[in-house]
Formats: structure tokens, sequence, C-alpha cells
């Protein structure tokens, strides 16, 4: 794509209103746009980022099993007092409401009784079960605390999903799975995410684990040993615990980040919402269900939090806008411009036919500075620069953008 | 895919509260669930669908250029109050409203304010113009007509489509182009649509057209001759005329769907919320914008509606949620069984080497009235039967959903 016909720009100064890194990056980077505390909108290359991380966990919930589906915002007020959640937890504290003429509704800020009400018209037997479901959809929660960019947001973007079985044995197996698949995520999106003990809020304490990134930004405090025998999120630590029960070695404490919460359900929506099965003896009994959740723009957030230096934003290969960037450095020589550009065309237009996502800087009347700036800043892993320096050394200048080592290489001799 | 892995299933009795053939259908297919009044979620195959339409729609806006977004669904009531319809018009009659202790917010109805700032922080002069911008997004509106299934939605997914120019004759031209672009999208969702001159409600008079397709359920009603010289929604009819302006020959009358509406927004959007250019003479000048709308949910209602018959959904290829569905029809003696199921599973895998989608109705219970009432329903396009018959026969049977004929072929002479 030819950067000329992106319309967004960047910007030299911080956004006064912004204290976290990754607010004030990808604001200057033309990724994002506040709208106000906690709320944002996706220009161009953010949407291109978070499509790239939907799509890894898409492929990754798939690969388990999981069916996509897209739920109503609107939530029903009557199927919310079943759970008795209308007036009390998440759908006092957290949830929008929203009324008109005929009706009283929220904002969903979760799914777990609009799935469970779905489902129950679909399952009639054991041999119904198991099977998962996610959305990657806007949520909306009342947020006192917005002050993190898309750390925590009013309205965010959240992959949920769930899972169903006729007995504990098929969920602990499912919750097992649904943990290695989570840490391919976040594996794949450059990111050492932690597998902490963590309480089970609203729901049960059994089999409820978080996934933590260490960083000084966080709003959580866990403990730790690097052995990865033991994890647990202060909530739920005992301070006379000092040493590894697996190793034995002093644990660590450490500011994390929240990337991910999983916990078991059991019978909390399916009982009161009536989502019943027969067993193999003809018994009716209640689904036992499971709830994963992923922030998807949070995931963004923490991507640029951990993965930056003072010039701007480092993406991991994975996630970025696109492959490479490409800068034409014009000496204002006329015909050695014109061989510049012509050289420059050729690599742009090779780097598409091979299906390499490439922004190419066309900016003709932006000086050397001023792109290598901007490209710093957007943070695209691989920079390819074209100029009269490498055309004399017959070739491109390439360079990672996590690290300072520029070489010389002939366009075939490129891997991306 | 296999038809016993997705959690959904059909229904052979009509939901009681719902009278639209679109939410009809779509509910006893199992491809969406009715939440309440003109709410609606997606399920697994209803989700692809959207997604196949949601597509179709991407690349045509990516053909003229349209970059994608994701704007906020919250909207600032400051952005509002500028271009006064807050407490007026849209933002009054159909805009839901949702305050929290901090802030009183919208669910984006449309995007007019919020994209215009947006774009006001990124353009300078007309070296920046002209471009467009699109988003596929939920959008909310108070409805009291909600009645007729996924044609008319309090919660429903929309394309919305702006476009930003330094002079009206570039508006003009891009509009005949969006006018193109839009034809095309109808035309691969097998849809055959009218481009109607029409009122331009909340904005100008000039260059406002929608695209209507003919339909007794339509709440709108057109006049228009069959030679495409002369259409025009009945709200800016002259009833004196009664003959084509073009060849002359007699108008006609019929109800009819509104699929999309476009319409020049001039700089009503530009000036009161600042969204200035400077020009080639140095003067600054307020943005000229046009404005495309796209119901993509409705558009899902619309194929329904005008493509089904009295057995369930006949879809489109191009928007159909796998291209074939294979059914193999057991006879209940072991060996034959055997046989058939070997013979569909060699089908169901060489199908998917190739990257045909296709459904594959594995439910060993069910008889085959039943899977032929649920294919008919379902409305896959391709209908691949394997049984004792077609065996004998050395094939497989295909039979087209909008086609009475059935063929045997064997495999190799398949194309779909």
């Amino acid at each position: 794509m030819k950067q000329s016909q992106i319309f967004t720009k960047t910007q030299k100064e911080n956004p006064k209103d912004e204290k976290s890194i990754n607010a004030i990056l990808l604001q200057r980077a033309g990724f994002i746009y506040k709208e106000m505390a906690g709320v944002y909108s996706f220009l161009p290359m953010g949407l291109m980022v978070l499509n790239k991380i939907s799509n890894i966990v898409r492929e990754e919930m798939q690969a388990i099993g999981g069916q996509e589906v897209d739920m109503a915002i609107l939530q029903p007020k009557a199927l919310w007092q079943k759970t008795d959640r209308w007036d009390k937890g998440i759908g006092l504290e957290v949830m929008y409401k929203v009324k008109d003429e005929q009706m009283e509704v929220g904002l969903g800020p979760t799914h777990e009784e609009m799935l469970t009400d779905i489902i129950k018209n679909h399952i009639e037997s054991f041999e119904d079960l198991p099977f998962s479901v996610f959305q990657i959809q806007t949520k909306f929660r009342k947020e006192a605390r917005a002050k993190s960019g898309l750390l925590r947001g009013r309205e965010f973007i959240m992959k949920d999903f769930y899972s169903f079985h006729a007995s504990t044995d098929d969920f602990k197996d499912f919750y097992e799975k649904a943990k290695q698949a989570y840490l391919k995520v976040f594996e794949r999106c450059g990111l050492k995410a932690i597998i902490t003990e963590a309480s089970g809020g609203d729901f049960t304490k059994d089999f409820t684990h978080e996934f933590q990134v260490i960083s000084e930004v966080g709003e959580d405090t866990i403990y730790y040993c690097d052995c990865g025998g033991f994890s647990q999120n202060e909530e739920v630590f005992d301070k006379k615990v000092t040493k590894c029960p697996v190793c034995g070695n002093e644990l660590k404490k450490a500011k994390s980040i929240e990337l991910s919460h999983i916990f078991s359900l059991g019978t909390k929506y399916s009982e009161p919402l009536g989502a019943f099965f027969t067993d193999k003896n003809g018994v009716k009994a209640p689904i036992i269900m499971g709830c994963y959740g992923i922030g998807i723009s949070r995931l963004m957030g923490v991507i640029v939090e951990t993965s930056n230096d003072s010039h701007g934003i480092i993406w991991p290969k994975t996630v970025a806008p696109f492959a490479c960037h490409l800068l034409p450095i014009l000496s204002g020589k006329e015909e050695q411009d014109k061989e510049i550009l012509e050289k420059a065309n050729s690599v742009y237009n090779d780097l598409q036919k091979k299906g390499i996502g490439v922004l190419y800087d066309d900016r003709s009347k932006k000086s050397a500075g001023e792109k290598f700036a901007d490209a710093d800043l957007i943070g695209i892993p691989m920079r390819i620069v074209v100029s009269q320096k490498t055309l004399e050394q017959g070739g491109i200048e390439i360079k990672e953008r996590n690290s300072d080592n520029v070489k010389i290489i002939k366009l075939e001799e490129l891997h991306v």
C-alpha cells in the first residue's frame, strides 16, 4: 500500500491527555483515535493489526473445535434476572443499561446468559455434547479507571469462548486444551505469558487461571518462579510462602498485565437458565460449562507496551500491519531520483507480486529524516531503503526494526 | 464441516412470533436466534453468510479506494451537539443514549460526526484529498416497527462509507464510481437492484439515490420503467407522470425493499466540525463529503426474502455458507452402508482438498427424509447424495437447490 494513500498522518508531539505508552505511541503513529477516556476508534493500520491478532486467536480457537458466532450486543433484562445478575454483581456494577418505549436492555459486558439461552434450544442429549462456541466482539463496561489506553476500556474488543460438557472430566480435558491454545496465541503474538492461579471473581474457585505478562504498568501483582512451577496472583497468594514448591528457589514478585482469564462455570448458568441434557441413563442433568476470555484490543495495547523503544513501536512480524516498509530516499538531483524511484517501484511491485505486505513511503516532499522517524514510530519489522548510496552498492539497504544492523543486499536475497 | 459438529439444529415448526419469511426460515434453519424484536444473534452458519456478504462489500469498497476503519460505537455528546443532532433529528428520534457517573453517550446509529472529527486531525491541504473511508459495524436505532426479521433492526450490521473531496466535481465523479460499485455488490449477491431517485432525508436533495429490490414485503413504493430510464421513490414521485420519459412506456408501480442509500453531504458536517483544507490558492475551505450505506444484515434478510421456496432458503452460490451439502443415505444393511460411508468420506475429503466448502451430513440416526428436508431448509446450492442406488450406477447424485433435475455423475465430473 502506498503511504500517501492512507489518510492518517503521524504526530510528532505526544497527546496531552495520555500517560500510558500504548496510548501515546498508537495515537502518534496514527493507529487509533481517542474518542473519550477508554473509548478508541481503530484507524486503517490499527484495524490491520487488530485483524491479524483476531485471526491468530480465531485459528487457535478453531483448532480446538471452537465454532464462531456473533451474538447480539443488546442483552434482554429478563435473561439476566434469571441468573440474578441484573441488579447484582456485574449487571449492577459494570453493565450500561438503555431504555426505549418498549424495552430495557443492557450492553453486553459478557455473554454467558445469552449463549446458554441460545444453546438450550439446540441441545437434547449427551450425544450433542461436548462443543464450544466463541465470538470476537465489541464489549462494554462501566469503567472509572479508564486511563491506560487500550489496556482498560469502556468499549473494547474481546474474544469470549464458552464450552459445554456432559461431565466434569470432559470439562477438565477441554480446560487443559484451552490453556495450551492460549499459550500458542500469546506466543504467536510475541508475548511471554505466565499462567497464574487466580481468584474466580464472580465464579467458582476451582479451575481459574489468568495469563499474565510482566509489565511495570500492570495493575496486577504476581508471585512466580522462573522454573514455571509456581505462579499466583497476589489475590490468592499466601505470603508465608517464599520459595518455589517445585525447585526451591526464592519466588519473584512482579507487576503484570492480565491478558486472559479462564475458569470453570460449573452449572451456574445452565441451571437457572434451564440448559439441561439427557445423559446415557436417560436422566436429565444441567450442562457443565467453562469460560475463556481474551481481550483482543487489550492484547494490541500489551504488545505495544512491552515492545517499543524511544523512537516508537516495534511490532512482532505476526501482527505488524505490513511486513516491510519501503523508503526511497531522494537526492534532489533529477536523474538520480528517477533511478531511485524506478528501483523502489520495482522493489514494491516485486514484493506485492510475492504477496508480501509492504508500505511504500511514496511521499515526495518528506525528507530522509522525516521518513526514518515515521518508520521508527510506526514500527514495521523490516525497513528497506533505496537511495543513491544503495544503488551505487548495487542493492537495497535493509534494517530490522529491533536491531541497529544495516545491510546492503540484492533484492533477490531478501527473505521476509 | 461435519453437520454433527455444528451445535445448531433445524426446527420443523415456524417460530410463533414471526411473520416475515426471512425471520422464519433463518431461525428454522439455525442461522439466527431472536433475542427480542429487531435483535438477533448470528449462529455459526449465519455468521458464515454474513462474512461472505461483508467480504463482497469489502472487496468492492477497496476496489474504489475505500480504507477500512472500525470506529467506536459510543458517541460523544459534545460532537453531536456541534452538528445540532443530539437533541434533534436522528439523535433525538433514533439514538439510544447511555449515562454513567462520568459521561453521557449515544450508541452510534451513523458515524458522520465521529469520522469528520477524526479526519480533520489528519487533513491539511488539497493534496491530502480525495479519499474515502468505510467500516462494517454493529449499529443501533430505536425502532418501533421491528417486525420484519433482519429487514429492520434495533441492532443491525451496516457498512457505512464516507468520501472526502476538495471540489464538487470530484465528489460527483466519485459518486458515480460508488454507484457502479454498489451495483456490483448487489449483482454478486444475486440481487437485481434498481437505482431510484429518493428524498434526502436529513440531508441534501441533490445526489441522493436508493438501491431498491422489488418485493411484496417492502416498506417502500417505487415507480419505474423496465428500460432503466426512470425510477423514483414514491416520496419524490410526481403522480402526474405516467409514462417513462425515456422510452414512452407506461410506468410500473411496485413495493420494494431499500438495500442502500447514497447521498451528498456537501459541507453539512465539515463546517460545524471544523474539517477544512487549504486549496491550491492557499484559501481555507470546508471539505466536501459524500455518504454511502449498505445494510449488511438487511442484505442477508433480503436475499432470503427474494430467494426461497416452500421448502426453505435458496442461497446464491456467492453467499452460501457452503458450496455443497453431502448426504450419505444409509440402507440399514451393514455391508452396503459401509460402502456408502466410504464413498461419502472420499467425496468429502476430495472436496475439502480442492478447497470447496462442504457440509457433510454425517448424522447416522437421521432418515433420508429428514436429511433431504434439512438440506432444502438450509438451502446450500448443490446437494450431493451417495446411496445404494448411486453406487450401483457408479457415481454420486447431484441436484441444484434451485432446480428439480437430478443427475448421476462421477465425482471427477463435479464442477462447483
